[in-house]
């Protein structure tokens, strides 16, 4: 089990009606994307053509920060808001939307953007799945 | 003039269409109640009466992390993406006005909640502010 | 090969003569530690006794922020700094020992501290293995 | 007085043998020097000549973390590590004197680097005081 599963697990109070399975799955995609757009974004100004990708070292910017704060408030269960989780997993979600739509369209030239997109996919996802289940 | 301001006036490109006051005022608010939400915290952390302030020093955690990065996201124009910037500022005033209704409830107790709701609010009115304006 | 080993594996430019092998191994521990001690903190903050938890609360918040930053700079190859690199690092092994040391009190009565601390020690391990590398 | 300064004032416990003033500059030079180093990163990035900037970003983007983390761990009083915060406020004035270096070699031609790079030498110099004074 992964550390951020044993944190669900010994939580010592009741994680109320959330389904622990997609909190975990979301969770590690948020930590996880915000390291790969922040090394995206790295690895696009490391490139040749950086300037032609000014746009997508911006959007992995924001997708890296708005993941850390949203793997961050999903990491906390004291005092639960739903309004709050909600609009951070909206924000979250649209944030990992714009950087996977943009990387997208330079994976076949830039592996690193192609493993990004990828990520950000997977985050999207996972915060679409635990928004429908809250 | 601020250096936020400052940096404004400097961006090399055209800031497009945003209104440039209320984008600045609520960089500087996002950017001050970070600080104010971490502090007030650790305030909450300190009072005896701790174990009542559970919920505000979560809240507080979550505001601090959303503005910090609504900040961050604010302060990039580069390859400005709508969607993105309006999915950002929602989740900003609802974490926003999450945390001043909480910390508002103790205004009366803590002198620290009562400076930090009224920055809660003064944030949750320029992301407001700023959402119109878009 | 986690994503973060993509990325590293997909840097456009030569990494240097760092360790590659150490390097992954610090940012996926500065990443782990970072969500491990967020959620520590909450989790000490849902115990009845959280009043003897503050310190314990506090530390994990520190270790939060600065194994975040950390595991973002060493994200980051494009014109490498070893005197910052070193810096960050030198913090980095400083607060995993802080907050393992404050965690490891408490880590025989919550599993939640017991398994942070134990985050903290891998984390600070790979601080000063990385560190020793340079 | 500012925000920063009234939750200085408003906390609960003493705030030991600290210099106030100074820990109240450098807590709000750690956070407008976040902000600006964000902001400049973004100005790089939109310039025309972007691919000769590309370690000026980076320094800058590493800035705006560290400085981040540092504002936090300096706004929390419970539970003072001094061990920890000399550790972070070494790390934080060398990333200030990295990109105060960086962004100075611009100043000339950038106006933003040149805004940056006064609020990293404020930032760095205010770091050094509170280190002085701990």
């Amino acid at each position: 089990m992964t550390a951020t599963g044993q944190m669900l697990e010994t939580y010592p109070q009741d994680l109320g009606k959330i389904d622990r399975v997609k909190l975990q799955a979301c969770i590690e995609a948020c930590f996880e994307c915000a390291q790969v757009c922040t090394a995206c974004a790295d690895a696009c100004l490391s490139e040749k053509m950086v300037a032609d990708l000014t746009k997508c070292i911006r959007t992995n910017l924001d997708c890296a920060d708005v993941c850390a704060s949203t793997g961050r408030v999903l990491s906390r269960h004291t005092g639960y808001d739903a309004h709050l989780t909600r609009a951070v997993l909206e924000a979250c979600a649209q944030a990992c939307k714009s950087c996977g739509d943009e990387c997208g369209q330079h994976a076949s030239m830039h592996e690193h953007c192609r493993i990004c997109a990828e990520a950000c996919r997977r985050c999207e996802q996972a915060c679409r799945e635990l928004l429908a289940s809250l």
